[in-house]
C-alpha cells in the first residue's frame, strides 16, 4: 500500500517545453503544495488554495497515465509545487522505471528525497532575486552533491539584470552541472498570445544578447519556453 | 603543416538553434561543399557556387575564432555543407580540444572521418523524400556504429506527412540513439520575419501533433529552429 501524494493535474502526452529534456514528449503529473511563493509563480494553483489537489496513490497515478495515453508515452515528468515535499513519489517512480518508462522532475531543490536518485533527469532551478525568494545555498549543495552531474542540471529563470548576476552565480558556484538560462514570463496570466509570443522572443534575444556578451558565460545554454510560445498561458498542454 | 579546410564563414558567439545542444553558447565554423543537393538547403551557397570559400589552416580558422571571441567561447560548432568531406578538420578538433574547447558536428552521415569519434555532440541527420535525396542505410549504419550512443543524436528534418514516415523508419531501425524530429523551414529565403515565425509554430504546432497522437513515436523529442523564430533566414546570426 503507497502512501498518496497530492495531485494538482495529470496530463499529456505534450512536449516538455523547457530545460534539458526540451521537446520531449513526456507526461506531467503536477503535485500541490510548496515550499516558496515566488512572485511570478505560473503555477500558484498548487499552493495558493485556486487548485483543488486529490490525493492519488502511485498506482491511481499510473492509471490516470494509462488513460490519457494508453501504450502511449516513454517519459513521465513531475513537477509542482515543489515534488520534494512527498516521500510517496517514490512508489511512483518504482512504478514507471519497472515498465521501462524514463523520468524527469523538476524542483527548486530545498529539500532532498531519496528517489531523487533514480529519476533519469533532474532539473533544479534556484530561484532568482525577482521571485521574492532567497536561496539556502548549502541546503542546494546537500542537494546537488547526492545526485549524479550526468543526472542533473541547473536552471535559472532571468527576468532582469539583477536576475542575470544571480544565474552568474550558481553557475560559478556549481560549475561542473550543466547550465541552463530561461526567459522569464512576465505575465503569466494574459490571454492576448499574440504580444506574449513576440514579448517572449524579444526577451529571449535579450537574454542572448547578455549571455553572448559576457566571458564569464561560456558554457551555458540559453533557451525559452517552448510551450509559451506555442500555447500561450493554456493549463494542460 | 595542416592541411586546409575550404571555409564559408567563421561566426558567433550565438546560440545553437536546434537538435541536442539547442542553446547552448556557441561558435560556427561553417565548411564548403556537400554531396548532397537537398531542395530546400537553407546553405546552399556552401555548395552551389553563390558562396566563395577561403582555404584555411586549422590554425588560421582558431586564429579567426579568437579574433570574433577573445577569451569568450568554450563551444564549437563544425557544420556545412557536409563537414565530413574534409580530412583536416581532425587538426582544428585537436587544437580545440587541446584548449578544453567543446565540439558538436552535423552532418549527413554519408562519409567517415576518423576524428568524428573525438566529438562531443555528433548530429546524423538523413535527409527525408522532399529533399529529393536518398539515404543509403548501409552508409548511415556504418557511420553510426563507430560512434558511442552518448556521442551522437539522430535528427530527421519534416515537411510533410511522407518526411514524417520516414522520420520513424530511421527511428526504428536506430532506436538506441536519442532521436529528434525537427520543423523544416518552407520558405528558406523570405525576409518577411513575421509571417516565416507564424508559420514555423504552426508547422511545429502540426508536428507535436503528429507526434503525439503516434504510439511508435514515444522516446523522441520534436524542437523548432530557434534562430529561425529570433531572426528569420539571417545568415550569421
Ligand atoms: S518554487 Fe516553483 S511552484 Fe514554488 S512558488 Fe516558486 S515558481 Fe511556484
Ligand atoms: S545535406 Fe545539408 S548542406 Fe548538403 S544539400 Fe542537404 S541540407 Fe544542404
Amino acid at each position: 500500500m503507497s502512501s498518496v501524494i497530492p495531485v494538482l493535474e495529470v496530463f499529456g502526452p505534450t512536449i516538455q517545453g523547457e530545460g534539458a529534456v526540451i521537446g520531449q514528449k513526456t507526461m506531467f503529473v503536477r503535485t500541490g503544495g510548496c515550499d516558496y511563493r515566488c512572485s511570478w509563480c505560473d503555477s500558484a494553483f498548487t499552493w495558493d488554495g485556486t487548485g483543488k489537489s486529490e490525493a492519488l496513490t502511485a498506482e491511481e497515478i499510473i492509471e490516470r497515465l494509462d488513460t490519457l495515453a494508453p501504450a502511449s508515452y516513454g517519459h513521465v515528468t513531475i513537477s509542482g509545487g515543489n515534488p520534494l515535499l512527498h516521500k510517496g513519489i517514490g512508489q511512483l517512480v518504482n512504478l514507471l522505471q519497472a515498465r521501462g518508462i524514463q523520468t524527469a522532475v523538476e524542483t527548486q531543490g530545498t529539500f532532498w528525497q531519496d528517489w531523487l536518485k533514480q529519476i533519469d533527469a533532474v532539473t533544479i532551478s534556484p530561484k532568482p532575486p525577482s521571485s521574492g525568494m532567497k536561496t539556502n545555498w548549502e541546503t542546494l549543495n546537500k542537494c546537488l552533491t547526492q545526485l549524479d552531474t550526468r543526472q542533473v542540471s541547473l536552471k535559472v529563470v532571468v527576468f532582469n539584470k539583477t536576475d542575470y548576476r544571480f544565474a552568474k552565480e550558481v553557475h560559478h558556484r556549481f560549475p561542473a552541472y550543466e547550465f541552463y538560462l530561461q526567459v522569464g514570463n512576465e505575465d503569466p496570466t494574459t490571454a492576448d498570445q499574440q504580444k506574449l509570443m513576440q514579448d517572449l522572443l524579444q526577451q529571449y534575444e535579450q537574454l542572448i544578447d547578455w549571455t553572448m556578451n559576457d566571458k564569464e558565460m561560456n558554457r551555458v545554454r540559453v533557451l525559452p519556453q517552448l510551450h509559451t510560445l506555442l500555447w500561450g498561458n493554456k493549463r494542460g498542454v
